[in-house]
């Protein structure tokens, strides 16, 4: 039995503290918003982001962090991705070196292009830090539906730890070194949501749609191997895996935003009738720096960039993207 | 302008007879049914299996074969799967060595476990096979809506003239040299889109569905690997992009048998109530052939096989996938 910190009581956050406790883990869970920590203590459920989910009584929810960090055996977090370096920051008082860090939280930083694994060692160095993703809707993972996801880190005995921690006959756990490719994919994935969502708004098909997915994994993977990664961890569970999920889900903010571009809104009006932050709008810009940093070609990337930055029209992106000159499937590719 | 003989009149053939017309070819259509060819060139719509698409006037369906091959440039061979062998020995008098014989039909033969090339090479030597194939619903192909397919021959002059022949601002076509990765990856699909609709019909999610997927596409390329593809194929648009098309889709009639799998139907029942070939049965029959003489893991593939003809629970072989050993996501791929 080990002593697991989770920072965020979000919808994965909440979900993750019912699989550890039923794992027969200790959990506590740390959010900042005193009034979601006496709610989430009074009725044992989210009733906001986890509805119908009961959450075990051995749950401790906090928003004192030294309290739940004390003694802790693992950390997770599990926090929208922007606000990671800034809470990693009050984290880290709380570290010693060599503490595995599970992060759950997906995304680059916007400012810096940096991924999250390199801004949370940047404010608590000599941690261990494994990236756990894979295709994993909260909601399914807290009633117990199969799920299989990805314990990511360059040292595999910090990776083989997190496996023994979340595994169980429900949530089956593999180990990859790869972080690079888990973090590149798991972040990138929301632009070709957002792509997919532009193809159904326009009234395209299932065809368009695995094409988008299966050029759109390609070329990302395109960008990973040049930022390090190994290009088969796309093919993996936090590659096309997740990718399947995000894009198939109409619950996804990003293919829902996509959805109403490709109906004809403009990306702000778009993202106002979401009232959700967007993260493949960002992700958009950001990628748009690293293909021109690395002289990668990300067709796909490219012209969602002209549509959300430069007001580029739909149906031209498409036709652009299907007349390009005639290629072999994987001449771009360095695999 | 081309002269291309279609032979088989179905949903895709017809669909096919437009796209290439549509490319100001000169395009004509067999079918083995006297009734059909008639409707057809009456009716100019094949209302039974693409209703609703229109078929230009210029395109001749006829039953006479001698006719259809007068003077063609290409042959596509659109009929089903284990009808190939006997009409591609009809063919083969009528073809020279070096033609060029597109292949639309999906599938490994159940007597021999030969590819489909395979087989028509043994009717009609020295001709050249391209197998196209990729993410393709035939009723969105038919309306223009933007698909993406690959061309796969190890002759890459022939896997261009037939990129050339077919490609289209809505329809775009990339070469490949891999044609036993394309043929491998298109015929076990099925099997895996009938496991998906296990998974759906025991009431189990989009996070089992993702993982069957991803898992599915992992362990057919060790397969396929081990009889001469190459890995990166499984990850384009014969590989994982027609499995996401297959299974994301209800209409599909493995996903189907095997949603009512799931449901607890029996096999027998469930084949009996779809009333139509569900390949992806006889693929896993292959398939256990496949794996035993090259000596791969396979397991959803194996378990599918326990399901279908040994009469194993659904649940129970969902339980043995989720607890085998705890694994490194690659450890048993040679990619």
């Amino acid at each position: 039995m080990s002593v697991v910190s989770i920072i965020g009581a979000g919808s994965w956050g909440t979900s993750l503290s019912v699989l550890l406790s039923n794992n027969g883990h200790q959990v506590r869970v740390w959010s900042r918003f005193q009034e979601e920590v006496d709610l989430l203590n009074r009725e044992r459920e989210h009733k906001e982001k986890l509805p119908g989910v009961k959450v075990p009584e051995t749950v401790v929810f906090t928003s004192d962090l030294k309290a739940c960090l004390e003694g802790h055996d693992f950390v997770v977090i599990v926090l929208p991705s922007q606000t990671v370096r800034e809470n990693a920051r009050l984290l880290a008082p709380y570290l010693s070196p060599n503490d595995i860090v599970v992060l759950c939280s997906k995304g680059i930083e916007e400012e810096s292009g940096k991924r999250l694994s390199q801004v949370v060692l940047e404010e608590a160095p000599g941690v261990r830090v494994v990236a756990l993703y894979g295709p994993s809707h909260a909601e399914e993972v807290a009633i117990g539906i199969p799920t299989t996801v990805v314990a990511a880190c360059p040292d595999q005995d910090a990776a083989m730890k997190v496996q023994d921690l979340f595994m169980s006959p429900s949530f089956r756990v593999y180990t990859s070194s790869d972080i690079i490719g888990a973090e590149i994919g798991a972040a990138l994935k929301n632009i070709i949501a957002l792509c997919a969502g532009i193809s159904d708004g326009l009234g395209y098909g299932d065809n368009s749609k695995a094409a988008l997915m299966t050029r759109g994994i390609t070329e990302i993977a395109r960008l990973g191997t040049a930022m390090g990664a190994n290009a088969k961890t796309f093919s993996g569970l936090t590659g096309i895996g997740d990718l399947i999920v995000t894009c198939t889900s109409r619950h996804s903010r990003n293919w829902r935003a996509g959805n109403l571009i490709g109906k004809g809104y403009t990306p702000e009006e778009a993202v106002a009738s979401v009232k959700m932050v967007v993260e493949g709008i960002s992700a958009t810009r950001a990628v748009k720096g690293l293909m021109d940093r690395y002289q990668i070609s990300m067709p796909i990337c490219l012209e969602a960039y002209r549509i959300l930055f430069e007001g580029k029209d739909c149906r031209k992106a498409v036709y652009d993207l299907m007349t390009r000159r005639k290629k072999h499937e994987f001449e771009d590719t360095g695999w």
